[in-house]
């Protein structure tokens, strides 16, 4: 069994980015060694998500519109009585998920014509981190 | 270390559609010999999902209008400038998710006594594909 | 390589509930002597979730609420015509997702500095189980 840990960093110019990650996470996976497992994409904070679908700009502003109506910023989310101001980053997060497992076969990540492995960043101008961790033979 | 990788193939006769593939991947497992690890299960579509929820045609339809209700159709999302009709099945693979891990136990799946793994069709009517891959041992 | 298996069990004593098992999953995990790998916390119910999210007081009540505006209690799902009555929560564990894969990293959880695995509760006053299931070496 091998095993292969890195990590992506990021800091992003913009409050809100989707950043398409797919040849990092794909040439990690080739230098480790890996034919056959999966690779786990993992963003390390909780106003940050890590999700698969397309790589179209169009999607991606009506991917960023949807997530601002189901959760919006609003000055009155209870977190924000600690001094914070970024409840919704939070609740984006986990609408669409802070991680993905992608299958890798034959050493290459084993997804359909039209995936692609996004960072999708919901409070930024920080360095945030996503975990890069492959399993397998 | 053991793996095991299968595709399962759909063509759904509705544009929207929730199938049972829980025996499925029962017998695939069994069929790879693996006793202890890992089954991941995960659409390589970009508008359908896999998710783990009850066998129950009530539940199923409101999950389906649920999902309406949060991601629904619209003709004026701008991923559909590209030609494209389908910016609310983007929309619903991402708020019920492409993948579930199911763990695997004594060589069967270990999930809870009403947990069925669904594939959910959200832009049907076409030749789509969901891997089916186990790590164990 | 090395697998570990394990049940944590549940019994709320509130409907809803949020409960921090970050600690409970740290201990399997070293116990098992699995140094590099993943962990899998998957509910193994229908109407709960894991997630993993920051362990502050007042984002939790914002999550319960936000769970509750986007898939609300309500008499007349379809669900309820086989005598149940927790539509809602089948709906809220789909939202926030019924499990997470955590990476194993030199014997720990390697998650980041806020990032806490939460088990949720939307249906309890019963037992229930949440599986939590380690493989790597």
């Amino acid at each position: 069994m091998k095993t292969m840990t890195d990590y992506l960093w990021f800091d992003t110019a913009k409050h809100r980015e989707f950043i398409n990650i797919t040849e990092k996470v794909e040439e990690l996976v080739q230098r480790s060694g890996i034919a056959e497992g999966f690779v786990l994409v993992s963003a390390m904070h909780i106003t940050a998500g890590v999700y698969v679908n397309d790589a179209e700009s169009g999607l991606i502003s009506d991917i960023d519109e949807w997530l601002e109506k189901l959760a919006p910023y609003r000055p009155d989310y209870r977190h924000h009585d600690t001094g914070e101001s970024n409840g919704d980053a939070h609740l984006k997060s986990l609408l669409i998920h802070h991680e993905v497992i992608v299958p890798v076969t034959s050493g290459k990540l084993d997804l359909g014509p039209w995936q692609q492995v996004y960072y999708a960043e919901f409070d930024g101008q920080r360095r945030k981190r996503v975990i890069v961790k492959a399993i397998g033979e």
